[in-house]
């Protein structure tokens, strides 16, 4: 996988895409990364990327010609059809399914911007897909993009390997994680359940799921309205309402 | 505000938080960054920080020492009351108001585990909040840390001058934004809209205002379930719903 990213502050990349899972992806070939300066493609004497929004307001606006020619560049240079990912606040909530969906992709290119609001030209006639990480608010695009390519560079073929099996993987069975224990049993006075060290694996295996249910029905009671409870769990469910 | 970073890559906070407005607030001294190995808390000789699951299974569990031994020194060194945020799948869903609240602490602690899960007790006896950014799934805790990071200190007194005044901020108000534009008026033969070059503020207000509601209506219905409609824009409403 290519992946190309847009921003004014490409220096903002260098440690997460330098380290860990990131960097051993690039070391595995897995993907290749380069981070361009759109500033470079202003080509007015300032350099300017943004300027005043028509009708008036606060605020700037990022010019629609550097971002175009940008994109021609990226574009005209790999003779392919990428996808072209917009961070933005008004975007699709950005999901799993979102990033198994890009991970299949040959070539992602991230426009982030800073500050400003997009010329609307951009959103229509460039950017094939428009994202949002979550409802809050971000000083740029920079770090929604990292998020995009965490999560998408470590799905591709040979990046993960066993020992980096994720633990936290299997809260997309559709449930929340229940929770770990590991040594030492007693840290503190803080002891690990008991069930965990009796050895007994039917019981370790139930005090899990029924956890797991646990912890999905306190915290994200949203997330049972789409998964398929068996007969065991909805007794469970039973017993922890009442517990 | 004081901001302690927990994390097994501390190299990967130094582009995000030596750039741009957080490096613009530690210089006006808004805030001050810290971010530590907590591997140097190991007190075993290799320096192991994470360990089998009890009870069998794939991955591994952080440690609950080198996390509660590293918590208790940045506390006693600090004498006051940290907030101590787990990044996590399991916790909180990040939100703007939480953003607003977290931004009136003096101190927060930020723990980044990488692949591992955590240790329960780590959760129950030292963090105050678990927050999760988004439904999705990444390497580590370290970049959800640094979304937290930048929607908070951005809030900070100070830390946005009127010329950063960010224009994305209306999305607060509870629906999306409106489109922008910028020069050029012609762009390629893709043209402004005339109501934004008119002059007329009134003409303009509406299409903005309307605009807005088509755009919320389109991509995040949800939010119109809390948005207090005015009767003008009940009636903008329906006539969106027909176009």
């Amino acid at each position: 996988m290519k992946i190309d990213v847009l921003s004014l502050f490409p220096e903002m990349f260098e440690g997460v895409l330098g380290n860990s899972i990131l960097k051993k992806a690039a070391e595995k070939e897995a993907v290749t990364y380069r981070v361009t300066n759109f500033r470079d493609f202003a080509d007015n004497k300032h350099h300017r990327v943004d300027d005043y929004p028509y009708g008036g307001g606060a605020g700037m606006v990022l010019k629609p010609e550097p971002i175009f020619d940008a994109v021609d560049a990226l574009r005209s240079e790999a003779e392919d059809k990428p996808r072209v990912i917009l961070l933005c606040p008004q975007g699709e909530r950005y999901t799993q399914k979102k990033a198994e969906e890009l991970s299949k992709e040959e070539h992602l290119i991230f426009i982030c911007g800073h500050y400003e609001g997009y010329d609307e030209r951009i959103r229509e006639h460039v950017v094939t897909d428009e994202i949002s990480i979550g409802d809050y608010i971000l000083t740029g695009g920079e770090l929604g993009a990292m998020i995009l390519i965490d999560s998408i560079v470590r799905l591709l073929p040979g990046v993960l390997g066993n020992e980096d099996s994720p633990i936290l993987d299997s809260y997309s069975s559709g449930l929340l994680e229940h929770p770990h224990y590991t040594r030492p049993a007693d840290f503190r006075g803080m002891k690990v359940p008991d069930t965990l060290l009796s050895g007994n694996h039917k019981h370790i295996d139930e005090w899990r799921s029924k956890e797991s249910l646990r912890r999905t029905w306190l915290r994200r009671p949203d997330l049972l309205e789409t998964y398929p409870l068996n007969d065991q769990e909805i007794k469970w469910l039973e017993e922890i309402k009442k517990e």
